[in-house]
């Protein structure tokens, strides 16, 4: 038996609002941050588990300090008893009534709570000695029903009915294991398509994505008409006929404005319009999805936990489902939401890039492969290539595929020098420069970058 | 003109739980908080701004780090220009980018950002020398619409229909004044209905509501239905068959369950049933409002955002739309509610009680029935009776009745002596208790309190 010793918690950030990586329609001058925790324990087997909310700069403070206030959960616990039971510890985290006042199972709450599951499932990943993809998908079907919480699902997937979809795709686990060992799961990139870069850039970084493989990129969209149909004319000539090419509005629009924005662009042949409105809006991505067919409506990165994502398919608001591996409740609500998805046949399209998405959430499709949906046609794990040097473990993206991670854990752990360097606001990273006084832009309105500036 | 100079904020928790006052289905031992603010400026006319998030205890101190996040959008600012477009100064906060990823317009960020509106208010308010509701219910329909961010909510509710909303109310407007002032504001109370008060205490309290002239009282149920049928009997044997009586769930069912439980409640004549299932689940209230019908759905509590109430309309989700001043964007977003309510035609029955609720909403009420549904029939403020003497301006309820508070300000006003000594966890009422060693009961598994403690 072991005991959880140390909850340690960083507010990590990276300056990339210096070089506009990052910008959208919505986010002009985001600084790639991450809530970070690692667990440690008295085993004396050299394991941690590690942990983070991905986040955009200012209130990264908050978020590590919603992750301290899940410290009395877990500090000082037998760790084997919540490891052996995540099903368990996720209700202990996510039931806790005072604090689930604070969302209840949204925001900044929320997050933090997925964030300590991910750091255990990371600990128990290494303790196991094995990736977190390759654990997931040795679980047993009742193992995995085990580990998700179906309080307000059951009008749309109750216990009985998981199972039953994890059964039938039992049979078939080893061989679609092997396949992906051989075939890796294909990517997309979104690289070329920030809304900072000049067209020059954007033709560069699209002909790169064509060369390494990739079947798709992607392109940001929503402050100016004019820019975006000049934009995807630039990219389709880069690319060819046979790349596709998605579009994401950040949730810049309202309903009638994405419908009209997107009959404008339909000509060009979109793979998908990605976050067209708000994330809350269910009722409205659905009247999208109706308006601007057959485009498909893609959406999930901002949906904030499995209740949304319950009903974004029964109005059939989406096509595409985006998961994302740091915004709903951690590995646990995000098998619920794979569960979802393959009851009502919708693909998977993960959510990634920012700081380690890409590293935690290729675990969550490649499990979905062998033990859920069994599928991975037309679905794709998003890549940007950018910040992978500060983890241990970066993603093995080539040829337009992840390839399945063999390290122990779920991928998550950064370089300890990053820790230091990248603590704000002290890390030299910060205390170097004049971001370090707490000193920044305000956004006074609705944030537009319509001038592109190059790198 | 003024800067302000000083933006302070404070944990402050009272020891409810000690006495299971506000005990229910899913909050079985909360420990009313409020992560509280106070702007000061350099004017020299005595005004201070108070404002707060109302919390149950774990996790005030991460809403309170969530007030501190936005210090710089208004530390060091000037005062006049801020309150003199709160329309502007709601989208400064609401979309700072950076932040707004926290949510977005969720959770801990989004409230923190209503706590801060909020206070604005109050310092605005009594710099005019008006009560908030006076000042709102004296501005110009121009005024008002200009006040709302309509951002995701056009396909329902325009600027235009707004304004006509606003436009039709104003002729009416001193007369309805003039009545509000001799009739007061109808009330409903909590106080007998906690889940974890004795058969005994619910009936002595349920006759004291009729005797103070309440027409309608409130229980809360959802953990038994045994206990749940003799407590509605107990409750209407007490009351007598004039008296209304809801039930609040707290949340506690999903959908199926919600229909079936609330089909054994219905014989006993149920006034609404309150929030039955997640707050989330907008098609599940839906489906639960047809499965209920005639019993009308109440919900809104823990409704995050206009965007969530626009749904909640369009689906026909709702019978009584129950705003709650310090869940969603302040003073600002619950206008946006309150035209969305008098579009729809729903009526507005606000949550309230917990801590400085009821002080707080009452102010949006009278503004909605002077200026903006210009009617008050059927509809009704909570009220609970409960740490009322911690504010300066307690509310006026007699004859079953909210009285227009006189004083100038939003009335969320503590005394100084209660910040010092219900401050977390160093203030005296704290330190002198085990509570103070930060130890406390964990719920592991979904929070049940079945076992009725009398006091």
């Amino acid at each position: 038996m072991s005991i959880i010793t140390a909850v340690e918690t960083f507010d990590i950030r990276f300056p990339t609002s210096r070089d506009l990586d990052g910008s959208d329609a919505m986010n002009p001058d985001p600084d790639y941050s991450a809530a970070y925790l690692i667990i440690g324990t008295d085993a004396g087997d050299g394991h941690e588990g590690h942990g983070f909310v991905f986040t955009i700069g200012r209130g990264n403070e908050v978020e590590a300090a919603a992750i301290d206030a899940l410290r009395p959960h877990i500090l000082g616990k037998n760790a084997e008893e919540l490891l052996a039971d995540m099903g368990t510890t996720w209700k202990l985290l996510a039931h806790d009534s005072q604090l689930r006042w604070l969302g209840p199972e949204k925001g900044v709450m929320h997050m933090a709570i997925g964030a300590v599951i991910n750091a255990l499932w990371d600990l128990k990943a290494k303790r196991a000695g094995l990736p977190l993809w390759d654990l997931l998908a040795g679980l047993s079907p009742e193992e995995i029903v085990a580990l998700v919480d179906f309080r307000y699902l059951s009008d749309a997937l109750t216990p009985e009915e998981a199972l039953e979809i994890l059964r039938k795709a039992e049979p078939g686990r080893a061989e679609r294991r092997a396949r992906l060992l051989a075939e890796g799961y294909a990517g997309y990139t979104t690289t070329p398509g920030w809304l900072g870069y000049s067209d020059q850039k954007l033709t560069r970084l699209a002909k790169e994505a064509v060369a390494d493989g990739f079947g798709q990129i992607k392109l940001k969209v929503g402050a100016s008409l004019e820019d975006d149909l000049r934009r995807v004319r630039v990219a389709r000539e880069a690319v060819g006929p046979n790349i596709k090419i998605a579009v994401d509005a950040n949730q810049r629009w309202d309903v009638q404005d994405a419908i009209e924005w997107m009959g404008h662009l339909a000509p060009y042949d979109i793979a998908w319009i990605e976050e067209p409105t708000s994330p809350d809006d269910i009722l409205g991505h659905a009247a999208i999805a109706r308006g601007v067919a057959p485009i498909p409506v893609a959406t999930g990165e901002h949906v904030h936990n499995r209740v949304m994502f319950k009903q974004l398919l029964q109005a059939q608001s989406l096509e595409v489902l985006q998961i994302d591996a740091a915004r709903v409740g951690g590995v646990n609500e995000n098998i619920a939401i794979l569960l979802l998805a393959a009851k009502f046949g919708v693909r998977v399209c993960p959510h990634a890039g920012g700081v380690g998405l890409c590293e935690a959430v290729q675990h969550l499709s490649m499990f979905d492969f062998i033990a859920v949906s069994a599928d991975k046609d037309g679905r794709m794990i998003e890549f940007v290539d950018h910040l992978h040097e500060h983890f241990i473990t970066p993603v093995d993206v080539h040829d337009g595929c992840y390839w399945p991670p063999s390290a122990p854990g779920a991928g998550a752990e950064m370089h300890r020098n990053t820790l230091a360097a990248y603590s704000y606001p002290d890390g030299v990273e910060w205390s170097a420069t004049s971001a370090a006084d707490g000193s920044f832009e305000l956004v006074p309105e609705f944030p537009l970058k319509e001038a592109a500036a190059d790198a």
